[in-house]
């Protein structure tokens, strides 16, 4: 065992390093020191494949696993030890037969063509120029394809399944039809509901900008503050679309800035900071082995939707929010537009738009679901890329009911696909179902919660969240590491409850 | 041939991946990020040393040494390819005999050493504690001695030899003591008449802060074009002491501001774009190739001080820089500290100080010779690290003629001895006798090159070192590049001039 971790500790770095030149490139990079960083970048790649396919892990993997079982736990801590490094190794199996599944060239072209895609997805989409992006994304697709289909056959999965596994362990295409299923067809219904009864109501005031971003980002910092960011481990940054990054101990959270409203950014930041949370709250013990890191990005987006959706634009949390949106902008203590109910109105408003990061938690899940089947079809061969435009209109009406102008608002808006990360989509509403579903267990073991809130003190949910979620690493399936947490299975129940309680319940919530 | 070079394009891009994260720890990273980061750069340092050393490097060499002997070149264009190729394959050889000198743990041991000592530095230099700095600077001092003795081993070198070759390639002590010996003896006389001369003079007058730093970022931005700095390849931050690292097509330099004096953080920023320049400048065909790097420390701070010390101060460019300045502090165009005589008296003013880095070119190789001395003891065992403290006071008080009150304004103010930088410091001062040697031979060949400095055009200048120097890479040694760009062997006769010129002579230079 001690071999594979010291190599899975290498690999750790490797890829720590490459958490940390990702991070640059979207923040501090020059436009031509593109091709540099992409060699640097594939060569870090080409390193940490050939760590994950040495010919000799299956072996250790064997040695290990005999070791395992030879010894003799005394004490429950041995035991739970024990447990760790069983868990530990199969994740490390896990991985190698990802790698393996995938020959090293392979690798290297789709991480030069990613960052080729990229590059160009960001001029191109400043440009509305869905022409000279297509042939890039065109070559990132059909080199996802090559991957899905290589690794299906070496996991025994389907093509997009292999991809799926990637990013949340163990999740299938039917647990996800499943569950999307069931929100088309009830979210439609609370979605007009909510509207409906979002105009029978006064309308909320907006604040009066223009915010600057100085003040904004003092705001964020503050937010954060009060969420538990650890600012020694850690930093706020600008990037032209937010992300978390970095690694546990070194957090690097970016997000943008509008001069004319700061609800955007504050809680992006929010968002952010619950993903940055879950890094750093992951097992100090197992730092740099694969148990020890996050379980997957169904799990990874619950943390980030339960501190912004569930927490943060709660009514309780408004009251202390609005107290630091009146001090950032130097608002009187009587102005309508900073009320927490006023605030908490324009937080929760349902409002169907052409962005999904900026899409309300009502209309998100239609984002989902049409790049979810969008890109179903794109990996089984059934869509092609200069198709996606007409694909996106008609999918937009459907599922969202509103239809983009512009390629920029419509399939160029994400940097997913141009970065080559297919199947990644559906996490982000599976991460939604599981957000409400742990909040509610918090609630339910946290009976100050909403007072703790309205004053700004996390303390307590961020206590039960490192207990139930964050500590865990590994150590479990997303869907046991749910199971155990909030004594179900992850489903659709409580995120449905969620929102018929917030925008067509009486009390706010 | 083709298999080292591939080898030798993965290192750089290895290297190229650790001076991005070396950059981000100096200007980005939170404290808590030191232990991740430290581990990082000691795995891609351990992969790197690991290219260097690979067993079969040797057979390598000398097959691509035959392939080179058998090509017969038929055209100029073919035999001078052949002369970089042969180059490239001397570089190639340095840097194997450089790194299998030393045991891979050895390697690792010392990045991590330094890492270590770097962030102890800066705080105990901070609250001027000695004590804490000393046991973390002995570690350091231990590892440097013990590379110092395999690398002589190795290469048939004195220890400190050895050290200065990994620095400056073919530089020797000998060398440094012909030409430190004679600044010994010359520079009391012309700092003591420069002196003097300068007290008769009328004293020239500060302009009157205090100079907000975004007023001097965009001072240093203007500055930056002016040289011909290339912003779509590189980026201009703020970092504890400045420097210029990231990679020859993604230029990272930084610099640090002092809200009561413009002056420094301007040349510093000037002396940083000298270097980069440099690298920006390398051969492109040569990219990622060891003949396509620096030629070294001696020629790199050549560049620099080429720029601020020969072009920035001299009279005719503060014509330029006066009106940059008054622009950039909304000063009155007939304010008289912003006038260029004025400003050039500021710029050229000799005052014997503590700082190394602020020094005054007349007094600066005092610094640097002081330094030399005590690191030459120091590696050869003759002083301990308790001790620098007292040898650091006696040897300013006879080589600057001040004493520091304080650790921190003495021997804990510089980074290098921190991060096992030892040998590097002579390069400073050699390198200052090149630039005043190179600036001559182009203002031979520039016969407008002042007219053109006074109207802040650069042009003429950097076409002269990129065709003479940054094109060259590792092509020739530093003293055949200097002998052929200049006429001469590298000396001291056109820097003791260029003194006598510009602080005794009649015309302001």
């Amino acid at each position: 065992m001690a071999e594979l971790e010291r190599r899975f500790r290498r690999l750790s770095h490797i890829e720590g390093a490459e958490g940390v030149l990702g991070w640059d490139w979207a923040v501090n990079m020059p436009k031509g020191g593109a091709a540099a960083r992409s060699a640097q970048m594939a060569t870090l790649a080409e390193i940490g494949h050939g760590l994950l396919t040495a010919p000799d892990l299956p072996a250790l993997f064997d040695d290990a696993a005999t070791e395992l079982d030879d010894t003799t736990p005394d004490t429950d801590d041995v035991a739970d030890h024990i447990g760790w490094q069983r868990a530990n190794l199969a994740e490390m199996r896990g991985r190698h037969a990802h790698a393996t599944a995938l020959p090293a060239d392979l690798v290297v072209r789709q991480a030069e063509a990613s960052s080729a895609c990229e590059m160009i997805w960001r001029e191109a989409r400043a440009a509305n120029d869905f022409a000279r992006f297509a042939p890039a994304l065109d070559h990132v697709l059909s080199l996802a394809r090559e991957v899905a289909a290589a690794k299906g056959a070496a996991l025994g999965l389907s093509p997009y399944a292999a991809l799926l596994d990637a990013y949340d362990p163990g999740r299938n295409p039917e647990d996800i039809d499943r569950i999307f299923t069931r929100l088309e067809a009830e979210l439609p219904v609370i979605r007009e509901a909510a509207l409906a009864a979002q105009a029978a109501r006064p309308q909320p005031v907006r604040p009066h900008g223009p915010f600057p971003v100085t003040a904004q980002r003092t705001l964020g910092i503050r937010l954060m503050t009060m969420a538990g960011f650890p600012f020694d481990h850690g930093r706020l940054d600008v990037s032209h679309h937010p992300f978390s990054g970095g690694v546990p101990d070194d957090l690097r959270i970016t997000t943008r800035y509008d001069e004319a409203d700061f609800a955007e950014s504050a809680m992006a930041v929010l968002h952010e900071t619950g993903h940055a949370l879950y890094e750093h709250g992951l097992p100090k013990a197992w730092r740099d082995q694969p148990v020890g890191l996050a379980r997957g990005m169904t799990l990874h987006e619950s943390q980030s939707l339960l501190i912004e959706m569930q927490a943060s634009r709660s009514r309780p949390f408004m009251t202390a929010f609005a107290e630091c949106a009146r001090l950032a902008f130097g608002a009187d203590a009587d102005d309508p537009a900073y009320g927490a109910d006023n605030l908490h109105a324009l937080m929760v408003r349902v409002k169907p738009g052409l962005i999904r990061v900026t899409a309300d938690e009502v209309t998100y899940p239609g984002h989902v679901i049409l790049r979810y089947r969008l890109e179903r079809a794109m990996i089984a061969g059934d869509l092609a890329v200069t198709d996606l435009p007409g694909a996106w209109a008609e999918g937009m009406a459907r599922l969202v009911g509103v239809v983009p102008d512009t390629d920029r608002d419509g399939c160029m808006q994400d940097i997913h696909w141009p970065t080559g990360s297919f199947g990644y989509f559906p996490t982000y509403s599976l991460g939604a179902m599981a957000a409400a579903q742990l909040f509610q267990a918090a609630r339910r073991a946290l009976p100050d919660l909403d007072d703790d809130l309205s004053r700004g003190d996390f303390a307590g949910l961020l206590g039960w969240l490192r207990a139930n979620v964050h500590s865990q690493g590994c150590r479990w399936s997303a869907d046991e590491l749910i199971l155990r947490a909030t004594g179900a299975p992850l489903g659709a129940d409580d995120f449905l409850a969620h929102l018929r309680q917030r925008y067509l319940g009486g009390a706010a919530a």
